[in-house]
């Protein structure tokens, strides 16, 4: 039984459901920040993610700092660009948007590679733009929250190390870290940057991130002081390596709480073979993706290979709207998201499928929320349903 | 009876003690960011924290954001200053060097105005200070953590609006909001940041704060752009003012169990006249100062009229070192911080008393705590103990 009250299952590319362990850990009581249990409880959860992104480089460094997933395009875009530097970024949705508006923020210059709506840039097209360009940092969204579209990062790291070395290979991992594979070795990836309220499986409140030895390096060469200071490495640096080698260290008071949250959640995930928490995903998305086919529906991204495992975006009839079906959804018990990105978002609801609702075979969240949602869509006059 | 375990009382100066109800809060079940209860629950929660800093002018803008309480200084020094702006920075401890750090990020340029240690910036110099120069900010630190020095805030803000009344009044009250009196509108301050994890109650994880609506004017007439993504008002106004209006809005997700804590505390402490919570901390904080004396010991801030009534400052007695000190007091029950302020650190402990610690009638933290101090002064030799 879980120890949580009755609730409407909650269904969307994040916040996600949380383990009942984990919501006790958000309660844990008060402890310093530079104690003892404190500095061992963080220094594990620095460690654990190496883990979680699979790198046993001793260069790569992991950062875990309060604030939202957002703020991973700070850490990027004030320490790894610097005033004038070109940055090309990978647009499959809302998201490539708001990253390149960020850069900007910074001084970069951004140019944005697009691609239709539903789906990703492709290599031949990228090789092309890097070619054309010296681009000191490319991003790619992993799984853009907005359109369920999955960028398959391996090629691409591929490209860029035989097309463009010297250029970083950043990752906006925010809604796909924890959910789909990702090798930061094997695959050369310069940075990952997440929330904790996705795939990672703890509330939200934490930017987390594992940046590679040579992006750590490209921010020790800056010429210009990094442009920002919440967000500096240089004010985090020493403070994530003082906490993962269990010595005491401040700079700004971090959230016991939280960090003991997400200690909870990645000692669950790591409890067993990553590659079975993969699976899961992979499986429970084909069984949503295969309702919505069932139901004669398109998925807002039509190719399966660019189609996330976290979550599913899904067109509606054209006689069924946004604001009467997921209040009639939320009715039955379970609540998902409404479109986010600008030019369809009228058309279109978001399923996320991430964390125990697909890894605890005590909960049935997937199943009963595909029955909900065949139940609402019939409500609103569709045949197939 | 506590819900909470058996633990170490945490007198530091933040975090500090969390009552229950606020930590049984951190462990509510997951909402949607935008879903309507917690919608409502984010608004109601930025309605409060006008009554907290006593403002009723409309045009006051609370910001309740993920991160640390540092983060407010990046949002006073992205948003309020232009490169090149003069802003003069009271010292009276630690955190003036690093808001100066910060603003100087962002290309403003501070002037540190800097006391002895141990006291703050006085009326004619500052009055001096200001006639030499147009600064578009003034910085004051309420309560400096490193010293436990109070800065009256009501007669520099008056002196400011005679003397440069251009000058925008920026408090860190980091520190203070929660255990010190601040009347944002009577005393005509234009920003007052601070965090969660102390005076107001709730853990570590926001960066809570007020803006006059003549601040906000100034942000709306920047030159230049903001220079910060994650901290830019740009970014963060209208989510704000959706969220109080009861509107969902998307910029960043919000942490719901973070907010709901927030919410719980800040009910508790909006269940009873703010005078009576601010006069508990004044009586805990005489009676600490009191035992002080008592043992012969002086506090780092020597005169009363700028001791801070939430935390107590404490210079040990020759022979016993910090290091032996603290980890006795910690067998016996009571957490202790040590020094911050790098040209004493060695010299010192701090003793944090606000929140529950003081104003829960239930509780008998700070009685405990001068025994427990009393009782490891004595251990390490010290005769008055």
């Amino acid at each position: 039984m879980s120890t949580q009250p009755e609730h409407p299952t909650l269904l969307i590319p994040g916040p996600i459901e949380f383990d009942d362990a984990v919501l006790q850990s958000m309660g844990h009581f008060s402890q310093s920040h530079v104690g003892a249990p404190f500095v061992a409880t963080f220094g594990e959860t620095l460690s654990m993610l190496r883990k979680l992104f699979q790198t046993d480089d001793p260069a790569s460094q992991p950062f875990v700092i309060s604030g939202s997933g957002t703020l991973g395009w700070d850490l990027v875009s004030a320490n790894l660009a610097e005033p004038g530097d070109d940055v090309l970024v990978l647009h499959a949705g809302y998201f490539a948007d708001s990253f390149a508006d960020c850069l900007q923020t910074y001084g970069a210059k951004p140019t944005q590679l697009k691609a239709p709506i539903g789906s990703t840039p492709q290599l031949p097209e990228i090789e092309k733009a890097l070619k054309e360009r010296k681009y000191k940092l490319l991003t790619i969204t992993h799984v853009d929250t907005s359109t369920g579209v999955l960028t398959d990062l391996k090629p691409i790291s591929e490209l860029v190390h035989r097309v463009s070395p010297e250029t970083l290979v950043i990752v906006d991992g925010v809604c796909s870290v924890g959910s789909e594979e990702i090798e930061f070795d094997k695959w050369q990836l310069d940075g990952v940057i997440t929330a904790s309220q996705k795939g990672v499986g703890c509330p939200a409140g934490l930017s987390i991130s594992m940046f590679s030895g040579r992006a750590i390096k490209t921010f020790q060469n800056r010429k210009t002081p990094p442009a920002s200071y919440f967000a500096s490495f240089k004010n985090w640096l020493p403070i994530m390596q003082n906490y993962e080698a269990k010595k005491p260290s401040y700079f700004a008071t971090p959230s016991p709480q939280l960090i003991h949250a997400l200690h909870t959640s990645l000692t669950q995930i790591l409890s067993r073979p990553l590659s079975e928490r993969f699976a899961a995903h992979r499986e429970a998305s084909q069984k949503v993706k295969k309702a919505v086919a069932d139901l004669g529906l398109k998925q807002v991204a039509p190719n399966p290979a660019e189609q996330a495992n976290g979550m599913t975006a899904i067109y509606l009839p054209e006689n069924v709207t946004v604001p009467v079906l997921l209040p009639n959804l939320l009715k039955k018990g379970v609540i998902f998201a409404g479109g986010l990105h600008k030019e369809i978002a009228t058309k279109y609801i978001r399923f996320g499928h991430m964390g125990v609702s697909v890894t605890d075979p005590k909960r049935d969240d997937i199943g009963r929320a595909i029955e909900v949602l065949k139940s609402g869509l019939s409500d609103a006059g569709h045949q197939k349903a």
